[in-house]
């Protein structure tokens, strides 16, 4: 059912990921289609790509324009907003689904994508992972830049990766922060950078016992996830992030996290004298 | 070794919470010495009770003066803010016992308690619990007001309280709040208020996909908790804060969570039409 020579439909949430992943699929001699999601994906950056903005809902409107172009492998990749139940304007073809789509709609959100990901295989695409079509894109196991864990950084992240596996059956977040073997923050809705401008704001306020420079931010996608459709990722706002929030650095799970810019991310992260690593499954 | 009718040294820390406890001990006819801890407590609210200022760090100060009350038995009630280790101002006394305190300061706030109540009874006092001095502050089995949760709710309730369950073994928040199935946000170092306030600032966003009068605040202790030290506790600040969240009400675990002002907390839920209830361990 797969044709991993024909086009391959890229629809596109916010951030930088999506066109890192566009480019890293050209490079490998590939044709892209893209489809920015409304409110979601950049104007400027989807420019240099053939491409169809779809509205969140308008899942007719993608099926017709993707299989006009020959695609039968779609990508889902990029930030999303849950969007409000009522704020969705449905096509015909999606309000047939709507059964489905209201199943989806209750949960988490991975539950929330694999009930999309089981629509548009309905509607006839194979949906395969951003790093199955770019593996160049995962994180490598080991450091990027210059900057290397320590021993209390280690013991930070091995439990910082047991919580979010405790977390695993609750469809939660993917991130949680961990400084000197307190936990300081567990993301939920919020998001990882929100989570993080949070920890920056407590540590103002002075309700971080632990100084500048101890704590890090650990991300994995979970057991439960469908790794084709929500991938943790990192990028050079994250390591910004991460040391606004005063952290000794970043580690995620090796080969299971999208770097959208690594040479950016590797500059920010030596700059801001943080590590960024990437670490085995405990 | 316990003086059940001697008199009570209260170590009160901020909220309403060591007010309470101090005046339904008192209505039981057992005299209350307050130690107000500086920056923590209201200085209004203790003035009419014997009481002696204490900072955080003067062990030696608070044993000295509750010892010259004849108090044998002890109480800590009241909300804490972590203080940095550098910022502590230690008595001989307590600068004694550093090494205690030193690995009581790693660690969640739970293993912190611990470590202060072990301090406390080297100092030859016994530390009990506020619900075990005044029964009557603990939150019954059932409703508060005159709402209670729907079958939504109750669905909400038994999630949040498993995932309460999971997060045990971390040393975590006692709190999460999840609605209609999804987990909205989980308690670190933030605290329930900045919790609930944080979701009414993601709903105003638009990152909240539920409507308004639904989800749940759930909260319950840790199941490695020292319940003496640290109980959750609810008052109407806190269905305040829930209905700014726009949540349908507030469930906590019935004989395990304190309610500083019954009749007040009961006004409050009726006033915002929120349920709060105290429901029975899964």
């Amino acid at each position: 059912m797969s044709d991993a020579q024909g086009p391959l439909a890229i629809v596109a949430g916010g951030g930088s990921i999506p066109i890192a992943v566009a480019e890293a699929v050209m490079r490998r001699g590939r044709r892209v289609v893209l489809f920015p999601v409304r409110g979601w994906a950049d104007p400027a950056a989807v420019e240099r790509f053939p491409h169809y903005w779809v509205a969140v809902g308008q899942g007719g409107r993608l099926a017709r324009y993707a299989h006009a172009e020959g695609c039968r492998d779609m990508v889902l990749v990029g930030t999303a907003l849950r969007p409000a139940l009522t704020s969705l304007r449905l096509d015909w073809t999606t309000l047939r689904l709507l059964p489905e789509i209201w199943r989806a709609f209750r949960g988490g959100d991975d539950h929330l994508l694999s009930g999309v990901a089981r629509i548009f295989q309905e509607l006839g695409f194979r949906v395969v992972g951003a790093h199955e079509v770019a593996p160049e894109i995962l994180m490598p196991r080991g450091n990027i830049g210059t900057f290397g864990p320590e021993q209390r950084d280690l013991a930070d992240i091995a439990r910082g990766l047991a919580l979010l596996r405790a977390l695993g059956p609750f469809d939660v977040g993917q991130a949680v922060v961990v400084a000197d073997n307190q936990v300081l923050a567990i993301e939920a809705v919020d998001g990882t950078d929100n989570m993080l401008e949070r920890i920056a704001e407590l540590r103002e306020r002075g309700r971080v016992a632990t100084g500048k420079g101890v704590g890090v931010l650990i991300k994995a996608p979970k057991p439960t996830q469908d790794r084709r459709l929500d991938m943790p990722a990192i990028g050079p706002k994250t390591v910004e992030a991460a040391a606004r929030a005063g952290l000794a650095g970043i580690a995620v799970l090796a080969e299971s996290t999208i770097v959208a810019e690594p040479a950016e991310l590797a500059r920010a992260a030596d700059a801001a004298k943080l590590f960024v690593c990437g670490v085995g499954a405990p």
